[in-house]
């Protein structure tokens, strides 16, 4: 082991910080906010640098804009870099703490067991899913082992879940990915 | 949100790399690596720079070690910086890649239902567990809702599950932080 690795640094891919400065700073509504993240899926297919995942965190009071994330688990070697959770890490260091108060997340794709267990970590009051887990599985996504009843048990935690929010538009993403032959882990 | 943040930065505290230039290089058997676990876990709680865990990631081949980790979610304002996904990724960026082949993971107390999702993701083919998920449940830690058998979910994924490794001296470390009242959350 090298002693003096003290350190974890990710980057996020050139075109993120363009893309993000050219987007709004209020995303009012659920569709709002669930289009800029399956639109970072889809950049993130476009431009070669991880998988076609989004997420994108707001205020839930004032539908203010925190910090959005995409999946670059292969450009960053880093298996756990998917979106939600590099929205959600985003989100607490630009806030400095690590509970998001009054915060939704949307998530392009249903969460993977990973990032379902993070969530609640988080303190995230809310989550959009797009794509069903089913829809990444279809494509040869591996979803992990969940919970049974994984929505009931984030509802039991105080975080609510809404499914299917501009689901085709979230799929189409998956399946643009599948047709480019882009690496499935 | 600031556009301009398109980095994530997490720094393990000083003592970190001083405490870890100071171990040996290779870690050979189940209690060595369990041990330096747990070391860094009671480290973390004597320079009060985390939560009570530790983990540690060894070559199955060659017992070399390859990375370790603490938690330190509220010094790092990132509720995900767990120890072990903190050895996780500091493991992988150590390799430059997403999948650490011929690894083991050993983790001071049985991992939350975050890291376990982690694991299959990392590449990891084997999880030495300290204390139990019981006993950190026992101080006020709450460790997320696991799948029902989450042994059984890691090993149908080829990931080889040990427990109670050194389990009284690992519990002994999280019944310390209770007596001197850590933050628990």
């Amino acid at each position: 082991m090298n002693p003096n690795r003290n350190a974890i640094s990710i980057h996020l891919p050139e075109w993120f910080s363009d893309f993000m400065a050219a987007q709004g700073d209020t995303f009012p509504s659920q569709e709002e906010r669930m289009r800029l993240a399956i639109n970072l899926a889809k950049k993130n297919v476009e431009h070669n640098t991880g998988g076609p995942f989004g997420a994108v965190i707001c205020s839930t009071r004032t539908g203010q804009l925190v910090a959005a994330g995409i999946n670059i688990v292969i450009t960053a070697h880093c298996s756990l870099a998917h979106a939600e959770m590099v929205a959600l890490t985003l989100a607490q260091q630009s806030r400095n703490s690590h509970i998001l108060s009054e915060c939704e997340l949307a998530s392009s794709t249903e969460p993977c067991a990973m990032c379902l267990g993070a969530i609640p970590w988080s303190g995230v009051q809310s989550l959009l899913c797009g794509a069903r887990g089913a829809d990444a599985e279809a494509i040869g996504f591996d979803e992990g082992t969940k919970p049974r009843q994984w929505r009931a048990a984030l509802e039991r935690r105080g975080v609510q879940v809404t499914r299917n929010i501009l689901r085709d538009e979230a799929r189409a993403v998956l399946q643009s990915y599948k047709r480019r032959g882009g690496p499935v882990y």
